[in-house]
């Protein structure tokens, strides 16, 4: 997908496990173009698309009185790892399993400054006979509603089809989607407000969320137990990975009802802290205070033999969401997120200059180049 | 799921074509009743949910000038037929596929007086290889472009992820969700106003649409030349199958350009005409006019052997959705159906009684029992 500085032998890189972006991309790109052309129906109804939102993790429409947000995401492939742990320990891990999933949504949705109002369910199973597991089915549900009402969401609905022939037997297809209102509109945050001097605040992750699952799975061929190898005493490779999602939409709302609107915010998911340079703009982030990293992200890149670069350019590796503020309100925002149980770190400030990702402490730079998403 | 009557020997009914509602019941009921329980966090934000929603085929949140409507429907196995004919065709069939996952989402959102704004699409394949086929992902894409042209909707986005291990190899898992607002909210249809007087106008159906796939290619089983079976000269089973689901939204906004709020709707998909009964008060559904049967659906319930009865509480049997209105707008209904290009056909009448639908011409009668989807 990106250029990487080459890596040593025995180094297992996101495309090794089995991640072909190149060939999805043209589709993208197409597709892209397509959902672009159709946003001129929306003066049909007297409405606008806010187009800085495309591009963006969630698309806006302006309706008047306010903007209107919305979003589908993926889980991916996490249920694997919590099917084979299920096996292993008898325990059922859905409860978490559907608090990621919803996070995958909402923490994307109120990136633009949103405030999550409804969430649908989406489970495809592989035939009626996944939900024959009543332990496994009704943790899905606790779970789900757990993380709504934590999100302070309305769950919507949503669709259990079987879908035998398609979804693999045995295998679940996890989605949500989210709805949301932005409201007043002055909270819209596409990053047209980014700029020189603003701080950069990373909120603590639980460990590998639900992005960079293919690389860690592919991982549990080398390890000689498994996933019950530990990553620390008492604590299974298995069980780590499957520490549910952040949610940080109370993070967010809590810094509304302080008066602070973040000038961007980018949700660090699939390319690691690439996810820093998504802002459209050309600036310098530099990072002077890396968050401690957290043990499974730790345990992955050990044994993956990745070296720094390789690892903040695939996992979150302890930084699950970032807020870009001006640097007075940075304090304030590292307390709004403590006080929801959520650690944070002034972590940089936004320059003039290159765009550019300096990772200080590391000695790691990310140019433009390691990050295409548009 | 329900009570059926006795069929025939040789009779292929939905259950034996593989999907098992009992098992999916529990787990249903179980989700709606927590999903009912986060309703609540609504006036956190200052709104309230249309609690009659519930039940209903779409969610609606009063968010103050109007109401928000959300929904998430999967295409279902149709892509199976799809395929196959690719297969035997080297035709793509993809650019119906998206019209079809398009519909499940639009037709259902119609159906509370919400006018359609926003598609996001949900594409999960078995892995990156099949965004190879650069014919059938180019298909994909000009057929969800097309469908929102058509609806006049933005697609705001998506997902396209690659789900090895997940989603079978060489597959693809599709669904749709729809963001529609109900502007002014008088348009909001929820049910309070239907009654006995309404007319029921019925809109044809272009085919199978998207429910009752299992049963149809479960079919392909006893057709001698498979797919390749004409339907009527020049038509195959599988082409016929693969007409793509009517878009109804242009005839809604097209009832409300024409001042008519209908009193109710009901998307006939995965019950067929039993879903005549959904409003969840007592009529009796008089039916005196049925549409003439699609040929596709006419030859599946020769082959499939079923009669009437069964017939009509599992395919659509060419009524696509059902529009209940004041008696005397039930022509004009017709006619703004007709502006659209979709045959209409004013079928019969909503009165006092017990709940139960009476197709006359048939001889039919569906009771309360025979449809329990909330």
């Amino acid at each position: 997908m990106s250029s990487q500085a080459p890596t040593p032998s025995g180094t297992l890189s996101y495309e090794q496990a089995g991640v072909n972006y190149d060939l999805i991309d043209p589709l993208k790109i197409s597709a892209q173009r397509a959902a672009a052309a159709t946003a001129v129906h929306m003066a049909t109804h007297g409405f606008s698309e806010v187009t800085a939102s495309r591009g963006e993790s969630a698309y806006v429409l302006d309706v008047g009185p306010f903007y209107l947000a919305s979003i589908v995401e993926c889980l991916g492939t996490k249920t694997l790892v919590a099917d084979e742990m299920a096996q292993l320990t008898r325990k059922s891990y859905y409860d978490g399993i559907a608090q990621d999933t919803i996070a995958m949504a909402i923490n994307d949705l109120i990136t633009v400054g949103a405030t999550p109002l409804v969430v649908q369910a989406y489970w495809a199973a592989g035939g009626s006979q996944w939900f024959e597991d009543r332990q496994r089915a009704q943790a899905l549900v606790e779970g789900w509603k757990k993380a709504c009402d934590t999100c302070q969401v309305a769950w919507g609905g949503g669709e259990t089809p079987a879908l035998a022939g398609i979804v693999e037997s045995g295998r679940i297809d996890l989605a949500a989607n989210c709805t949301g209102l932005i409201n007043p509109k002055s909270r819209l945050s596409v990053g047209d407000r980014l700029g020189p001097g603003d701080a950069i605040v990373l909120l603590e992750s639980s460990g590998i969320h639900a992005n960079g699952l293919s690389l860690a799975r592919k991982l549990v061929e080398r390890l000689p137990q498994g996933y019950l190898t530990e990553v620390e005493p008492g604590l299974s490779y298995g069980e780590a990975l499957l520490a549910p999602t952040m949610l940080y939409s109370p993070v967010t709302e809590g810094l509304w009802k302080a008066g602070i609107t973040p000038h961007y915010c980018a949700n660090i998911t699939g390319h690691g802290w690439r996810k820093l340079l998504r802002h459209p703009g050309r600036f310098t982030y530099r990072i002077h205070t890396v968050p401690p990293v957290t043990p499974v992200l730790a345990f992955i890149q050990r044994h993956a033999q990745q070296d720094d670069r390789e690892a903040y350019s695939t996992l979150n590796m302890g930084a699950g969401f970032a807020i870009f503020v001006p640097a007075q309100d940075a304090q304030k925002v590292v307390e709004v997120a403590q006080s929801c149980g959520i650690r944070a770190w002034v972590a940089g400030q936004v320059e003039e200059g290159d765009k550019q990702l300096l990772i200080e402490p590391l000695n790691i730079r990310f140019g433009d180049d390691d990050l295409q998403l548009r």
